[in-house]
């Protein structure tokens, strides 16, 4: 018999791999500073040739970048995310094989304000439930999110685990509304100071703002939101059709 | 018989469509502060009741905004344009209502990056035609387009007065490229230097791009674009079905 094969893996891949997992796992956090070529040479007791390699491949992949001068950061690839179909945060990160999670930052009652109450569809100062979370994708806040419901189905929504619970799933599965459609209204922003502190950045950073809709059968609105992304981490995309040619 | 009958429009209502008229003819520039209470009652010849009456509506309209302490400016309201079918510029302003125009800032032949190669489905380094444009609605830049084109059509393109005759137009009335659909990239970003200055913003002020691909039969790209939105001055809408849900 045979003694065990040796890891047929080339060294550089075994130690991207280790890298990227340390990343994944917080154990290298974004944002801050990968230790230096000399310490990782020693840590993981391979040749500078394994480091450097590994590190090109991994800049290639997005997951840190090389700052002249200053070192080797840990960052985020950015997401591409569809716009095609009416998707909640979960559903979206799950289809991208990043692991969601969500940071609840408050639930109440509040009046509606005109913007809200004529997506809502009821008059101006009704109290509505608003509900403010933080959306992250593997650990990293991607997005602030500001939900209204009206209060009849809010005071029951809030009652679960919004941490853990995604309140479309709540809606369509747990309290039988059907979501059939949403409206969508998206523009390019500048972080204002409660934005730019629940995503962590710099305020004036730039930020992807999508309102949003939702209705129920026969057009009830039952969801508004502002939902708003970091700038740097994700990307939109769709695929149009050619608007046909007036008569000329 | 009887004599002319007078007008029957309201007084506010004859001084606000004067107004928003000088608006849109330059007459009273974009940016700039409307003329005193006082003076507007002296040139129209009307009541303080009448000019408050039309200045309100102005300001609902959003053709005017009313800063405390320092006067009533004259303003753009934010495009709301919808995303939901290939058109170009001068087609989405014609079905808003605006006058678009174009500034041709240049038009050259350079070797395509990775970027601009990959979607045009070219070798890298491959010389290409840049043509970069300012886009006005109503004389105001609204988006600083760079166009991308493949050297054999750019070349002929480029013949054309490219401040009157759209790309989109050219392409398919007179060189017969019949555009079926489109891919687009949608980022929420800051204006660098060049954007800024073409589009007559401060440097970090936030822009809407696009990147979009346009393909004629047979998906061959024969357009790439990058299109720099002033953020504060465009929103786009689309309405989308919801997602299936998954099978739990």
């Amino acid at each position: 018999m045979k003694g065990p094969t040796p890891d047929p893996t080339p060294l550089y891949a075994q130690l991207e791999a280790q890298i990227a997992a340390g990343i994944a796992d917080g154990h290298f956090p974004l944002g801050t500073r990968l230790p230096p070529e000399d310490e990782l040479i020693r840590r993981f007791n391979v040749s500078r040739t394994t480091v450097r390699k590994a590190i090109q491949n991994l800049t290639a992949r997005g997951l840190i970048e090389i700052r002249r001068g200053t070192g080797t950061f840990v960052t985020l690839p950015r997401i591409t995310q569809e716009l095609t179909e009416l998707t909640g945060f979960v559903e979206d990160m799950q289809a991208l094989g990043h692991h969601p999670t969500a940071r609840l930052l408050d639930k109440t009652v509040v009046p509606a304000d005109e913007t809200v109450a004529g997506h809502l569809g009821l008059p101006p100062a009704t109290p509505v439930m608003r509900i403010q979370r933080v959306r992250l994708a593997n650990g990293v806040a991607v997005s602030f999110d500001e939900t209204y419901l009206p209060l009849a189905i809010g005071e029951k929504v809030v009652t679960h685990d919004l941490e853990a619970e995604p309140i479309f799933a709540l809606l369509e599965q747990r309290y039988g509304i059907t979501l059939i459609e949403a409206d969508y209204r998206l523009e390019a922003a500048s972080a204002g100071q409660a934005v730019a502190a629940a995503l962590d950045v710099a305020t004036g950073s730039p930020v992807f703002l999508i309102e949003r809709t939702s209705y129920s059968a026969g057009m009830v609105p039952v969801d508004y939101e502002k939902l708003f992304y970091r700038g740097d981490l994700i990307r939109f995309t769709t695929r149009l059709a050619r608007r046909k040619p007036a008569e000329t």
